[in-house]
């Protein structure tokens, strides 16, 4: 398989945000999909923020996202178009992952089911995570699923919930010269808070949280996979960005 | 019934563990009891934090106690000793709420009887809230409750969690001058987080935790009760302070 890395641009959070209750200074973090091409199709996993709607309703966020960081862009750079995307799946449906949503109108759109229920119908704290409504377009065809599912052979989702109601998480496994990749998401957000135990700010369900945290480490070791972080500038800075990418 | 507000001083936090995910400048916050001479005998809810503990364990709080703000020194400036407690009720177990618990030997502890086990046994992320584990002294003769619980005429604890897995609120209804009194504990911190339904950034629970700010809603229109915040150092300001009392 082969793996690319799209950028979407980054925005500004609290450090109480990305690490629970830690106090510090304000940080800038990458957001990103995941782009595999499988010999059951292309597959997309999230698609990063829009940029009208972060800078209409979290302009504190201070969102950056060139022309070039856009899911149609990057898909460009990658030599495809947003009709070669099937599949696209959601980690969960907060505004910095599905805000490409609305330009894969080939895809099916497969995300958790209580994830579906739940970005429609919130929670009042969850009013910002769940602002970009977009994905939700008429028409949109989503496949909605629920416990552990294997998508394709080498590409497993694990429920992973706490930062949201049905978070998932993507191991991606071939006989490529890369380790297994294992994206977390937003499980933790950063090595730091990863090795620490520390989740989000922003979640649902913090014991969850802390389950899903212990989860994704359980599931590193056993497949000798490498984790991913969704939202550390610094590791998004050893990583390969498309058009590069990974062979798995 | 009088009722004593026991001032046992203030700590310094984050306006994100003020209200979740609302950032703003550091806060100090005041801590206090609540002691009730009823015709079943003194009651006490809460007893504040104790300066060693915090000073030890939790520095960055900068806690602030004279050696007037205890609840020995308080309860003497009420005209009584800390034997003349019956009835020791916690709101829950956190370190700002059951620091003066060892000095009233003589009195039962009414508790939650979930919050009882998770303060012995807690999550990672409630490790200061549950870092004074001097409540737990050998021989304290606990009574565990729950459900919500009429500790004697007038006198009601209603459950309230999220904020803690054993969380309740104190309602005080009498045929004295003042209304109800409606003591939310930490359900919010202040009323500008009652009016908006914003938590605390401790929390075990926060679905739980919007249920219990609706709960206390209904509850104060319910009773025609005033609501004391547990947190606010404005609203402490237009507080009576012992010795001064409220006849309820």
């Amino acid at each position: 398989m082969r793996v690319w890395l799209l950028d979407t641009g980054s925005i500004v959070i609290e450090h109480t945000q990305l690490m629970w209750n830690v106090p510090g200074p304000r940080v800038r973090i990458p957001s990103y999909g995941v782009l595999i091409e499988h010999d059951d199709g292309l597959i997309l996993f999230d698609t990063g923020f829009d940029l009208e709607h972060t800078e209409a309703v979290l302009p504190f966020e201070e969102p950056e996202q060139t022309p070039r960081q856009t899911i149609p862009a990057q898909l460009e750079a990658s030599g495809f178009t947003t009709e070669d995307v099937g599949t696209l799946v959601n980690s969960h449906l907060h505004f910095d992952h599905v805000g490409g949503n609305k330009h894969l109108r080939s895809s099916k759109i497969v995300v958790h089911e209580r994830e579906l229920r739940q970005a429609r119908d919130h929670h009042p704290f969850e009013f910002f995570g769940y602002s970009d409504k977009s994905w939700d377009y008429e028409g949109a065809r989503f496949e909605p699923i629920s416990g552990d599912v294997e998508l394709a052979p080498g590409l497993t989702l694990y429920e992973t919930p706490g930062h949201t109601i049905g978070h998932y998480s993507l191991l991606v496994q071939g006989s490529g010269a890369s380790r297994p990749m294992l994206f977390a998401a937003d499980v933790v957000y950063t090595p730091a808070a990863y090795d620490k135990g520390i989740q989000a700010g922003f979640h649902v369900d913090p014991v969850a949280g802390v389950s899903s945290i212990r989860r994704v480490k359980e599931l590193a070791q056993q497949h000798e996979a490498d984790v991913y972080f969704s939202h550390d500038m610094a590791s998004w800075e050893t990583y390969k960005h498309a058009p590069d990418f990974y062979e798995v």
